[in-house]
């Protein structure tokens, strides 16, 4: 029994994928409610009025924020099915070091790529192969962040796959020409139901990006 | 068996201190290695290449990075006592949630009424109590943050209190007269032996801050 499950999200975002993908991971069926980020709804702002951000899982009328949180919320309430998070403490310590990592260095850096232009943006991408350099490191030669299986931090980092091209065309550079082991690694995640339903077409996250830079004056 | 257990940690850090909570809390012997941050140990660049930061906690050769994630290793490896994550998934996701809402918007306040003067020194006050304000909703009329026990959330904040009189010195405020209830779950706190013997000294914490507005050309 899944009880009551309904999730406030964006499509384009790459944290309410993380939040797709984990339930799609376990099976759950939920209600998916896209959110307008310029118009915020009162359920949103009701829910997460600390940060005021989706997304959002309501589970039994109760709301739980910041997608890493959700993603382990996920993992152990519904335990039985696809664990996520590995059992050797250590190597949880090391997923959730790397995750973090993501929040604090990938999603900065890539988003400098295509909201800013000339110097800023070849250090944008700077920052970002090199943080990328950094993640194909801790890859080594496994199938996945979680070794054998899919885990929670390929969960974490794979929604930047749908970002990869709007990146590319606006910094106008090729993710696989540098870094060919993570991009394999993208290949191989997408072949997985759970991700390829989960993930928003690059198509649309180019459109939006499009968007956002003329509303933010940078088309 | 705990193994060998070294800290790598900085005496006035307040997330060193939870790190120091944690291992008092499960009575874990260690080596505490201070560390100079105006001059960076070989040692620390090399177990924490990608933030250079302490606390780093080296268990069996092994580096953990990041206090929050330090402290729930810790929970994870030795949890037959004093266990510090509640164990029902929404509590520890509230937890969490908590948590890293302290390392994204009080330590930054915080930070900002010792660096500060004039009208960014009020700004930083206000956000900083508001924070406060929030947390002591959290807290509502339980006796800890973890319920009846003293918890994760508790080792996550509680080190600030070490730093309360530099905040209201260098601010010219009351914490108390602002948030009395959440000064009276640190007083309750500071009883633990755990707690009181692993905080700075808050003269010490004044000492350290005025040195740094120093050096940072503040004084």
């Amino acid at each position: 029994m899944a009880g009551e499950v309904v999730l406030l999200d964006a499509y384009v975002s790459m944290f309410g994928m993380r939040a797709r993908i984990a339930l799609a991971e376990k099976g759950i069926q939920y209600e998916y409610k896209e959110q307008d980020l310029s118009n915020k709804s009162s359920l949103l702002l009701q829910l997460n009025p600390i940060h005021k951000k989706i997304p959002v899982l309501i589970h039994n009328g109760k709301p739980v924020c910041e997608s890493l949180i959700i993603v382990q919320y996920i993992d152990e309430v519904w335990k039985d099915k696809s664990p996520l998070m590995p059992t050797d403490p250590y190597k949880r310590a090391q997923a959730r070091f790397w995750a973090d990592f993501i929040d604090k260095k990938v999603y900065d850096s890539g988003r400098r790529i295509w909201t800013t232009k000339g110097e800023d943006q070849e250090t944008a991408k700077k920052e970002f192969i090199e943080c990328l350099k950094l993640l194909e490191g801790e890859l080594g030669d496994k199938p996945y962040f979680g070794g054998e299986i899919f885990g929670f931090l390929d969960v974490a980092l794979i929604p930047y796959y749908s970002w990869f091209p709007t990146y590319e065309k606006c910094g106008n550079f090729s993710i696989e020409a540098k870094c060919p082991k993570l991009v394999a690694w993208t290949k191989k995640c997408v072949q997985k139901e759970s991700v390829a339903k989960s993930l928003a077409e690059s198509d649309k996250v180019y459109d939006f990006a499009l968007q956002m830079k003329q509303r933010l004056g940078i088309a």
